[in-house]
């Protein structure tokens, strides 16, 4: 058999980006003609198949799922690997675990190389860096070869396939609603751009809980960083321009490490000020005081994942009709907001 | 091409444990002459081949590397990926992570499916079960066969190949000396049974410290906890019992569980107790008060195994040496001790 090439080769050779191949041989507008042809002349010589063509795939079942998820710092993704692995492991299933690191080259890459007959199909949450591109041709070229696709918590619309995710709107709106029923005039949120699809409802959750209050929305209250990775600088200098009574955070790290910062200030938490995170993790859980958080139920969107993406896999059924499903997080109250 | 049969189909089979099938193909002493006899016609008959034999992986390379590692909960093996990824991308290797969960089958049933021709060699660092059980075939079996295999921090005497190891024992002595130095007496320790290699040697190390400062050892101050998970009631029970003046915890989370113990009992840490950790990670840097740790260098240890597997897969060299890297932990000093 001859050596398969990649998009990844094509890119090195062509000396353009993954993105750029894959876009050339979608024939995107985007992409000059000149680069288009190059690409699609090249692909042609070395006959490239999108994704190595899992050939027969319906026929020869692997019993592994591909997990391809954005990083393992966070609880929560540990989590839903475990919720995954649970299901998943019970069934009869491996889990095969690929980090994209937050970068859309690495989870183009991963996905090729399980994509190449290893799998039986896949369950993958979005890097920031593929939400932030909008470039979605590699789970498209996935789908449209009938391999089954869940995606889980960060999604896309562009995308037809099965989906799991949280209502982080309502996570985020009864969290706020939450510290305006304490009596919390400047409730701050720390968050990240728009283009992370979960940020974004997470967003509106909290203005719309201000707005049915009558509470002014302060933009210069609301942090946004550029992704879920710490920014210990973007953080000090937002506490240090703003007077706030109250703290949403869109992660449990964002959220212990400001408590440490207003701590330091010699504020008290809860009296001087409330905390709350998303995602009820081990920080939450033991950190001093432990935090209030929007649980997300992580294991349970991983073990929900698993399900649909196995019923897919073992289905006789040639009508594809997808499915998402969404769970409403749960506000768990500990120490660092007022009971 | 026939379906491959594996250890855990045989296993399934003949309703015996993939333990037993892969002692009995390696002709055990532990096994009886009958389970043998069926174990070993039933791999005949089915033509079974150790670990699918990665059939002529010399001559084809996937720029795979496959990781097979305990648990993600703990931030340590977080890190050993993340240094793994780093240097394993940059040489332009994917990495494929599979979790054993602590648990020996799912170990061998991971290892099958990804020496099948999917990778190019393996990291691994051994679940908590297999050093248990002390049963090491299915790494000599990979070993046999020239799939190149680098052992980090969790590591067996009884398997050939290269290691990377911290000097677990130096790390738990220099803590406990620390300890020793600010004027405690009662020193603590809670960690894991012995048949964990990490834990053993740092029980030593901390031992080698009191007696060295001649002071007793008191075995009822030493908590031995049956995994890494958390105990909360074990460790509880053991707070209940003992006066203590100081704790060294083997990782990061028993630390801060016991710190908020004894926080709730009204003392005062580090003026009434002192703790130290292993595991320089999120928790230890936000806890209140901060983490005072034996840092374990885990991404340096990842880098440097997948710098010693790579090399090992793109050697053209035939004769087999191996080494054992011993990296030095380091003591950072935060809130939780007198500075």
């Amino acid at each position: 058999m001859k050596p398969k090439i990649t998009l990844k080769d094509i890119a090195r050779e062509l000396e353009v980006s993954i993105s750029t191949v894959s876009k050339a041989l979608k024939n995107s507008e985007e992409i000059s003609r000149d680069t288009k042809e190059k690409v699609q002349a090249f692909a042609k010589l070395y006959n490239y198949k999108p994704n190595n063509i899992a050939i027969s795939l319906k026929n020869k079942r692997t019993k592994n799922i591909g997990v391809v998820i954005p990083a393992i710092v966070h609880h929560f993704f540990t989590t839903v690997i475990r919720g995954i692995e649970k299901y998943a492991n019970a069934k009869g299933y491996n889990v095969i675990v690929c980090l994209s690191e937050e970068s859309f080259d690495r989870e183009v890459i991963n996905m090729e190389m399980l994509a190449n007959g290893s799998i039986d199909g896949f369950i993958m949450s979005l890097s920031s860096e593929t939400q932030l591109k909008g470039d979605y041709n590699h789970l498209k070229e996935v789908t449209e070869q009938g391999i089954p696709l869940v995606l889980v918590d960060r999604v896309t619309n562009e995308v037809e396939c099965d989906k799991v995710i949280i209502d982080d709107e309502l996570g985020a709106y009864v969290a706020t609603k939450k510290l305006i029923e304490q009596g919390r005039k400047k409730i701050a949120l720390i968050t990240t751009d728009d283009y992370l699809s979960v940020s974004k409802a997470r967003t509106e959750g909290y203005k719309k809980a201000l707005l049915e209050s009558k509470m002014d929305i302060d933009e210069s209250r609301i942090l946004k960083l550029s992704t879920m990775e710490m920014d210990e600088q973007g953080i000090q200098d937002f506490f240090k321009n703003n007077d706030v009574d109250a703290v949403l955070c869109v992660n449990e790290i964002f959220t212990v490490y400001s408590m440490r910062l207003v701590q330091n200030k010699g504020l008290n938490i809860p009296e001087d000020i409330s905390f709350i995170g998303f995602t009820d993790g081990l920080l939450s859980q033991y950190a001093n005081p432990s935090l209030t958080v929007i649980a997300q139920h992580g294991e349970k969107m991983g073990e929900i994942s698993a399900q649909m993406l196995i019923d897919k896999v073992e289905s006789e059924d040639e009508e594809e009709t997808f499915q998402t499903k969404i769970l409403e997080p749960t506000l768990v109250v500990r120490e660092s907001t007022i009971n």
